[in-house]
Order: C-alpha cells, then structure tokens, then sequence
C-alpha cells in the first residue's frame, strides 16, 4: 500500500504519496507560516490531504517524515530543530493523533540516504556512505542494510568533525568543524572576507561590486583564474573534504559513496578533489570494492525515503 | 547450549567452552607450530577438545573465531591475515568440515566488541564504539546493537585514518596513518629514531644503553620529565588520537565509548588526552549521554564475543 513522505522544512513543507516500490506518485506543497508545532502538523496535514487528493484519493497507511535536526528515532521526538526552534517536540504523536496512522520521524539526510538507497543510486547496496556538501556539510551511514541513528539520534555529523582543532569558528558554536571551512555558506563567507580585504582584484572583477552574487563557484573560478587568496580558501576546503570523506570511508568500508548538495554537484574542482582524496587517503582494503557515485533522486529523495521507512 | 570460542594469533590459538551468557566455563591454549591453514585447523581443533575436556565433556554446538584479518562475515573466508601470511583462506568451511558444527568467522576487534556488549563493559549498549590502542591502533563499532563490519569486512580501521596526509610511513605501506604516529609500536619506533639522534639525554637516562627496554610509557616518563623531544612526539600522537577518536564519536554518536589496548591502559597522559580530547573535539550533541568507560574482560574479550557470535 502507498504511504505519505513528508519533506519538514524550515519554510516549506513537502507531501508526496509514495508507492511501495519508492515511485513518486503525487506531491504537494505548503508554506510554513506558523512554526509552532501545532501550526507545522496542521500544514503537514493540509499537505498530505492535497497529495492524496492528487493521487485520486488513493488510501495510504503509514507516514514517514524527514527533518534538519536531531530526532530520538523510536519515538519521534524532535530533540532540536534549529531552523524551526524547536525543542523536544513530539511530532510523531502529534501528527498520528491526527492523521490517524503511524508516524515515522527521521533526520532529513536519513530519510534522503534510505531513498536513495532504495530507489536510487544506492540499489542494491548494504553498506553505503552519503557525503552531503550543500549549504551545509552532513552525512547518512547505512550498515547492513540497516540506518545507523546513534544512540543519540545525530550519527553522521560529518560537518561537525574537527578539521582544526581550536580554529574558524562554525555557525554551531564551535571550532575547526570540517563545515566552518568547506560548507557551502562559509565557502560564500571566506570568499566575501577575502572581497572586503580588498586583496584580491580578480575577486573584483568576478562579482563586481555586488558581493549577493557570490557563490562557491565564484571561489573555484577565480582560483581556477590564478587568484592567490581564492586558492588558499578553496584547496584548504577541498583538502580537508578530501581527507575527512577519505577517512570515513576507511573507517566505515561502504561498498558504495554517494555524493550529493550543491558544492558537490555544482564545483567540478571541489568534486574531483574529494575522488581523488578518496583514492589517495582511504585505506587499501577499504576502498576495494568501493563504488563513488551522484546521489540521483535530487530533492525527491528525502520524501521517498521518508515514505519509504513508513512502508 | 555452550559453545566455542577461538582466539586465532599468529603464535597461539585460544579455545574456550562459554556458555550462553559469556561466561567462561574453560579454555585452553596450544601454540601455533605450523601456520599452514592445515596446520592451523588441526592446532585449532586440539585446543577446541582440551577446552571441552576440561569443561567436563560438556556439549557445546557451534564455534566462534576471532582472527587478525580482513574477513568475509557471511562466508568466513580470511581474505587477509598478515600475521599467520595469509590469503582467501576459507577457514570457516575447513573447520566446519574438521569440527562438525557451525562455524562463524570474524575480525579480532569484533569479537571483542561483542564479547564487552553483551558480557562486558557494553552491557546494555546499542551503540557503542571501541577504541583499541595497544601495538597497533583499530576500533570496531556497534550500532544498533549489530557489529558494523563494512562492505568488505573492514570497518573501523581507525589506526589507518590519514592524519598527516602523505606523512610518516606506517606499517601497511601507506603515508601519514594513526597508527605511524600513535600505535605502540610506532611509538617505541619514534622514541628510539629520538635515542639514536643523541639529542635526549633524559632518554638516555632512562634507558641506560638498553633501547629494548623502552615502552610507550619510557616515552610518556621522559615527555613527562620535560624532554622536548619526548613532548613532541607524545604529544603529537596524543592529540592525534584525541582528535580522531573525538571525530568518531561525532559521526557514530555512540552511547558508550570503550577505550582498550596497552596504551590506553597503561599510559595514563595518553589516556587523559583521549578522554579530554572526546569533550574537547567531539560536536556538543553527539557526545550528550555519552559513557566512556574501560573495556573490562580483558584478554578473554575476544573468546567470549567469538563464542556468542556463533551462538
């Protein structure tokens, strides 16, 4: 029997109804415009209506839903949820209570890795590593065919390992997290440093006076164009990608890695730096075997796996 | 119903009658003479029947093996054992065939792992990490109350995680591993590279013309006595294993972290970085409700969890 995804934003909400095999059958989406949690299950609601409506009213059992931040996975509680300021909100109970079946919740990168796994580029694999560089710098580990959660619920906290120990401060309060120098928003950051020293003319030129056109690719072009202080920003990111993605695959011997977001997609130079990283630092025996590939479900993957998980 | 457990060296071979609950009812011990897998089969075999002789001639059913390796799980085939030398030994179906009943092969550090989950310092974990620093340095990792074994059955190389990318030559043939710079044996390798320089005289001292009197710990001693370049090699290696076990922790959010290995146990500095160095490096949510504890059977680790892993 189908059942119901929920992609749980900080703005939007996403509802799709799923088939067991992990196909699309319809979607819909709501705008977040009251956070509490009350308001949010009553949009997810107004979004799984809509979704079914879509699917002809075809009957669903069962509701999966993935979300950025730390969720106890037996009871579906939202530990923190940062970009909806949550805090231990039991948005499994809430929304079974009205929805009127079972309520699955689970990390957004989760829920995205057990898509992908699924119905994507991880078919067929049980042991699989996903290495997200978007904004932000994040990971999914599936062992065994299994999800490892961590006793905590926060397991593959890729972007949190520290890279320098005591160093540029991260947005989690932190020092030295792989994420404070290789995520996507502080690529942007230490590019607009680098503009405001005034340091680098090339940099100028590229985003001419509009420091809002900035994006990781802008960093890999004018390193690419010869730009000492872009170099340094981006080899230092790529290098510790590299590594930390090299030393996870040691460490956790995936037959396959996935790799998705945007700094991953979109920055050939970043991309090529983290594959061969992979090749030069992960462990011989490690890598036997090892198969790299793009995640390939996009922004659907974390609907999908999400519905999935409810199935 | 008891079964066997195995604890398969490059020197000795272990066999031990547990019963259900881990609990060592006997064992025996025999050398390894011929390292054949012949050999090896029949040495395993004659130390199986003493440990059940001493056990009374109680019925046991099924065997256990941990072994020093790169291991197939499902089909006990070691595809690599450098310390016996060798390669795609289908160990599990030859002692099948010599024992007369099921026979599960898995990687040393497993077999521990699961001997302290279910009998040691583990009990009650789901996930739990270990962390073994002794000649050389590895891990193994549990997660959902399952052995997380990897693609190829080498998960949790952690002595093989680049820390110096291109560094020190390690053991394995690879640049800038762990375990070059904080394995035990590395570290008695690097404290006499500093002897024979002529540059410590503390060393000297405390070595007096005998380097094969030096330990982990004459390194520790002599650092702690405020030789610099004792300090700089201990405290290296110290931060080096802080900041990777701290990493781990923040991927694999374990609720219990088991620190094992001679120079954990014994190099109290060593230790107390590691453990500082866990609240230090490790993100603040995946070290929330996390235990830190020694693993606590010791030697019989690996025997008992080779034994239950084949009940």
């Amino acid at each position: 029997m189908p059942t119901l995804g929920i992609d749980l934003g900080g703005t939007f909400v996403r509802a799709a109804v799923v088939d067991a095999k992990g196909a699309l059958i319809s979607s819909a989406k709501a705008a977040v415009m009251d956070r509490t949690p009350e308001g949010v299950v009553e949009t997810i609601a107004q979004a799984a209506t809509e979704a079914v409506k879509t699917a002809g009213g075809v009957k669903v059992d069962g509701c999966g839903v993935g979300a950025a931040g730390q969720i106890h996975k037996d009871s579906g509680v939202i530990s923190v949820a940062p970009n909806l300021g949550w805090r231990n909100v039991p948005l499994g109970e809430m929304l079974k209570t009205r929805l009127g079946y079972g309520v699955k919740v689970v990390n957004d990168l989760s829920a995205a890795a057990w898509g992908e796994l699924h119905a994507g580029a991880g078919r067929g694999a049980q042991d699989m590593l996903v290495a997200y560089v978007g904004s932000g710098v994040g990971s999914a580990i599936i062992a065994g065919g299994q999800l490892v959660n961590g006793g905590g619920g926060v397991a593959g906290e890729l972007g949190h390992i520290k890279v320098v120990p005591g160093g540029r401060r991260c947005g989690c309060g932190e020092h030295g997290c792989l994420e404070a120098y290789a995520g996507g928003h502080n690529l942007i950051a230490q590019t607009k440093e680098l503009l405001a020293s005034g340091n680098s003319r090339i940099l100028e030129s590229l985003v001419e006076d509009n420091p809002d056109r900035i994006t990781p690719l802008t960093l890999e072009t004018a390193a690419d164009m010869g730009d000492p202080g872009a170099k340094e920003i981006y080899s230092r990111a790529a290098g510790f990608l590299a590594v930390a993605v090299a030393n996870q695959v040691t460490m956790l011997n995936p037959a396959r890695l996935l790799l998705g977001g945007g700094v991953l997609m979109h920055c050939p130079g970043i991309r090529l730096r983290v594959l061969e990283g992979v090749q030069a630092y992960a462990s011989r025996t490690s890598r036997e075997g090892l198969l790299i590939t793009d995640a390939e479900l996009g922004d659907d993957s974390g609907i999908i796996g999400a519905a999935l998980l409810a199935a």
